[in-house]
């Protein structure tokens, strides 16, 4: 490295920070009942997998522990929570009277996300040494062989970028009149699978770097059930929505028709067997388990109010960065967009055959 | 640890954030002074003290810095770099083709610093791993054994509280009518001297868990020449003249007169003796080297315009911890000093026969 630089990669947008009520904070209960329903896979996990007789693995008594992607809380302090109960477990009962344990834990998310906030509600007694790590998880972001377990949890399913192939009218990719991969057009599918594979391959290869040889990763991401298209599930419906909105605002002069031709969701649901393909080619790491996660919030019918809320705390970034930080025209935006969802309450919710499925995955490195 | 839990401390005030005009980021033009003058300085210590054949030391191949009280940038860049530049000059010429070396580099201040703004300035190419560590540095705040370098400038004659006696009325060491130890009353001078006796301690006692032996720290700390009191330096002047500004204000109703009473800056200049002997008694760190820094800034009369807007940038969030978010007040208590300060130009600048001194200490970490 002693010639080499390290570029702090960092998408520029992130989800709605603050602690106040249109905050991602304040509105990400589906990301939490997610974190819930992992909350027993992960500790089983961990007591099962974690080796502490592997000598890659306890070389000091500090245990360090990543969250790619953590946003500005609270999930990630519950999920670290959680981990870190199951790793003092296992390392008390494996050990024979072992010296305490110290653990580490860095937040990563890119360097638009609110830190200061992560920061300001950090519980404020916890069994770890924080630290907030700025930027792109598609890079390197920690030294060689320092960390013990990553967890990241629906953040993957963000591609690093759109694939300009579908944003470009002299493409057979071009996504015209769509703003997500809805599976209908083999192209475009092509394209965003495409990038998927190389963003989750960069992401591999980076974390290979950085967790010690019998570290564990746990992976939580939307994805595709078998067989379904995008636009067959529910989220689907609900992206397609957005789009129709932002065409809408586009008639009306709120948004220039230009800019929602341009604008793509950097968003990508795989099939379990796609994930897998990824991750067996890569070879860094060993699958060790593969699992459906299933949050009620699902099956529930939502307030309309509710679910805007929460969807507006993760895509006014995404949005704002395409469109411009006007905030008029993203009230418009999402003032239509809760009119024509209120409106079409009972269709959206009855017309859903399929949803789509949140995948737990365990990852082991193997040893080097 | 695995019983203990650890406190995030932290102050409820920092530097003014953001890198807008009024910003620290914008106003540190001193503090830079300070990391210029001491820039040969740490590359010359570095080069010499640090020993990479230390066995306590190169367990692996990351090295660790960690800046205690960095603020909101840029100066820590600058002087992050400038330490990494030593350590890798030193590393490759000790060393016969050793692996490449990995720098991990952690920048802390207080839960209310603005990380946001420090993430945000990050040079876009760095030869590092950053992360954000907030918290008190009065505390632990890394696992043990994890530092290579510590560093701290311009942070340590900030107490972790004021002296509860000074703001006693029924103490002998109330300190009435005065916001600073001016060294004019002994009592006053005794509970300042005991909370940074203690304080020094405290931050020594913890950076004695945190960094390996052998390990170097450079500190960077404003304090007095021998024998001279605070109140015969220019800063002792600057600083009692905004106590009676203060005092103005309350006359005027913009502030309370119980408020200015209770209030006194949490800052403490000591004489190098009194310094030295602190560190010898604490005895986990020998003191390698301690010397005068002699920046340009204090000997040149300064626009006075420049001179209010850094001396708001520092003192702003101490005030507004104390009075209240209360921006009217703010502004007219900062426009009453900077008036105050034009009007009495002269005098201010005529009738410094003294100037405190900042000064550089390296010390190593002994082995334990």
């Amino acid at each position: 490295m002693a010639n080499e630089e390290i570029k702090t990669l960092g998408g520029s947008w992130a989800m709605v920070g603050g602690d106040g009520p249109s905050s991602y904070a304040q509105n990400s209960n589906y990301q939490r009942e997610m974190a819930d329903a992992a909350k027993g896979m992960i500790h089983g996990e961990i007591i099962e997998k974690l080796d502490f007789n592997d000598p890659h693995f306890n070389s000091s008594n500090t245990f360090r522990i990543a969250d790619f992607g953590c946003s500005a809380g609270p999930n990630t302090f519950f999920s670290v929570k959680n981990i870190i109960e199951a790793v003092d477990h296992k390392y008390n009962t494996q050990l024979h009277n072992p010296p305490p344990l110290e653990f580490q834990v860095f937040f990563n998310d890119v360097v638009a996300n609110d830190f200061n906030t992560l920061f300001n509600t950090l519980p404020s007694f916890q069994k770890y040494f924080a630290a907030g790590v700025p930027g792109s998880f598609y890079g390197r972001l920690f030294p060689k062989s320092t960390l013990h377990i990553a967890y990241s949890s629906q953040a993957l399913h963000w591609l690093s970028k759109v694939p300009k192939e579908v944003v470009d009218s002299k493409s057979p990719a071009w996504n015209k009149g769509s703003i997500l991969c809805s599976g209908t057009s083999k192209e475009v599918a092509k394209a965003y699978s495409a990038q998927f594979k190389n963003d989750i391959d960069t992401f591999l290869n980076a974390r290979a770097q950085e967790i010690v040889g019998g570290g564990l990763m746990v992976i939580i991401i939307a994805g595709l059930p078998d067989g379904i298209l995008m636009s067959e599930t529910g989220a689907g419906m609900i992206y397609e929505f957005l789009g129709s909105c932002l065409i809408d605002m586009a008639k009306l002069g709120v948004v220039s028709k230009e800019k929602v031709d341009s604008f793509n969701l950097p968003l990508y649901y795989s099939s379990a067997k796609e994930l897998e393909e990824i991750i067996r080619s890569n070879g860094h790491f060993c699958i060790e388990r593969m699992d459906k996660l299933n949050p009620r919030m699902l099956v529930k019918k939502l307030n309309v109010e509710f679910a805007v809320s929460q969807f507006r705390a993760v895509f006014q970034g995404v949005l704002e960065e395409h469109f411009g930080r006007d905030q008029d025209a993203l009230e418009k935006i999402f003032q239509h967009f809760a009119k024509k969802f209120a409106d079409n309450y009972y269709s959206i919710f009855n017309g859903i055959r399929h949803q789509h499925i949140d995948f737990f995955i365990l990852l082991k490195h193997n040893i080097n």
